[in-house]
C-alpha cells in the first residue's frame, strides 16, 4: 500500500507565523501523499474578546454558543485555513483546504447533553468519513487542509476537536494507505527526562506503553496523549509520530532523536 | 457538449436567510452540473463595524487594508461558505466550498494602484484558472460553491468581485461545457417597464443590445450588466440569464415571464 502521513497542528504552530512559515515550507519538501489537520490557536479567543463575547471553556473545551460557532467557523475554516492553503501552495505545493462540511467530508452529531452542554461541539462518525473524496485528491497530487469544523445532518454547523480529527481520518484512511499520524507538539519527542531535550524516546511499542506508564518513564501529561496514540495505532494507523513541528524533515528521514514511534 | 449553469448570488441572497434557505434547497432539485458562486452581504461590514474598522468603499468596491482582509476572509471563505455548504447538504446536495487560492482554483495579482489603492483586492489570472479540478469536482457530482477571496504567487490573501469570479469561471468553463452564465439580483428579470415587475423581457441578442440601449429600453442601471452578460457571451458562454433567486426553478424550467436570457 502507499504511504499516507496525517499531520495534526495546533496553536503553537498556528499562533507564531514564523514557525508556521517554516513548517509550511518544510511541509512542501516532503514527497508523496499527506494530509494536513489544523487546530484554532488563539485567534478565536482574541476575536470573542474583541466582540465582547465571553469565551468559557470546560476541561480545555470551548463551550460553543450561537455567537461562538459563528467565531470560530470565520477563523477556522476562513482565516487560518485560507492562510495555510495560500502559504502551501506560494511554496510550490499543492493545497486544498476543506472542512468536515464540504462534500461531507466528516459527518458528526451534535455532542448529546450528559453533565455538561457544549453547545454545538459535535462527535464525528467515523464509519461515514468520506475517504473516497479525500484518496481522489490525493491521487490528484492535492494536499487536503482540514479545519476543525462539520455540520450536523440537519446542515447546523459544529466545532470539532481537531485531534479527534487527525486521528479519525488516519484510522480511516488506513484501510487504502499505510498511514502514519503525526502530533506536533513542543518538545522533540516523548522524552524520557522531561528536563533535557536531548532525552527522546525513539520508539515506543503499544505493547510496552503500560510498563512504560508504570515505571514512570511516560509523564503523567503525556498519557493522554500516548493512550490516544496506542488506540490509533490498535485501531489500524501503522505509526504514531509526536514531535516537533521544526522537526518534520527530520523526523520524515528517521533522523535519530527526533519524534517519538509509537508502533506495533 | 454537456451543460452547465454557473450561478451567482450577492447580498440580497446571502443577508436574507428564509431567502437563502429557499434558494439552496431549490438548487438541489435542479439536475445536473452546477456551480455557485456567492459574494459577501453586509456581514463583512457588520463585523468591522463591531471591531471599530472603518469600512472605506469607493465606486462600490471595498478598500481592503490589512484588518479587512481577514475580515473578509473569515466572513466569505469562512461562515458565508460554510453554512451554504452545510445546507446544500442537508438538502440532500453534494456541496464543497472552495475559495480562489484552494489548488490554486483562482490565481490573481494584486491590483495595481492608479489613482486608488484598493489595497489587498486582486484582479483574476483568467487563462490560468484550474479547470481540470472544476471538472473532475463536477464529474465526481459535487457542486463547487466559491468564496470570492484568492492569493497572490507569494501566498497573500486577496478580495475578489465574485461578478468577475463568476463571470471568469464561466467563460473558462466554456472550453469544457455548455455554459450558462445566471446572475440572481432582486427583479424577476431585465424589465422594459421598471413599474411593471411583468414586463420582464425574455430574451435579449447581443446584436440587439446596442439599439435596446440606445431606444431607452434597457434603463441605465441595467446598463452595465447588460454589458458584461454581452461580453461573456461573446466569449464563449452560451448564454446569461438575469433573474431572481426565488425563480431559479421557474428559470431552469424556461417559463415564460421569468428572467432575462441573454446570448447570440
Amino acid at each position: 500500500m502507499e504511504q499516507l502521513i496525517v499531520i495534526k497542528i495546533g496553536g503553537n504552530v498556528i499562533d507564531n507565523t514564523p514557525v508556521l512559515e517554516k513548517f509550511l515550507s518544510d511541509l512542501c519538501v516532503i514527497d508523496g501523499p499527506k494530509i494536513l489537520v489544523h487546530g484554532g490557536g488563539k485567534l478565536a479567543t482574541e476575536l470573542s474578546t474583541s466582540l465582547g463575547i465571553e469565551t468559557k471553556m470546560v476541561e480545555g473545551r470551548r463551550i460553543t454558543d450561537d455567537a461562538t460557532i459563528r467565531i470560530v467557523t470565520m477563523t477556522y475554516a476562513g482565516f487560518i485555513n485560507k492562510t495555510i492553503v495560500a502559504k502551501i501552495n506560494a511554496c510550490g505545493g499543492n493545497a486544498i483546504g476543506l472542512s468536515g462540511v464540504d462534500a461531507s467530508l466528516i459527518p458528526a452529531a451534535r455532542r448529546p447533553v450528559k453533565d455538561i452542554d457544549y453547545g454545538w461541539v459535535g462527535d464525528i462518525l467515523a464509519s461515514r468519513i468520506n475517504t473516497n473524496l479525500l484518496s481522489a485528491l490525493l491521487s490528484a497530487g492535492l494536499t487536503p487542509v482540514i479545519a476543525p469544523i462539520s455540520g450536523t445532518a440537519e446542515g447546523h454547523l459544529l466545532n470539532i476537536n481537531a485531534d479527534t480529527i487527525a486521528q479519525s481520518l488516519a484510522v480511516s484512511m488506513s484501510s487504502l494507505y499505510q498511514t502514519t499520524l503525526l502530533y506536533c507538539f513542543e518538545k522533540k519527542g516523548v522524552l524520557s527526562d522531561v528536563r533535557d531535550e536531548n532525552s527522546v524516546i525513539p520508539l515506543i511499542r503499544i505493547s510496552e506503553a503500560a510498563e512504560l506508564k508504570a515505571n514512570g518513564t511516560i509523564g503523567s501529561g503525556m498519557i493522554p496523549k500516548i493512550d490516544n496514540a496506542c488506540r490509533a495505532v490498535s485501531d489500524g494507523v501503522s505509526q504514531v509520530i509526536i514531535g516537533r513541528s521544526d522537526d518534520i524533515i527530520s523526523i520524515a528521514n528517521n533522523k535519530h532523536g527526533y519524534g517519538t514511534r509509537i508502533s506495533h
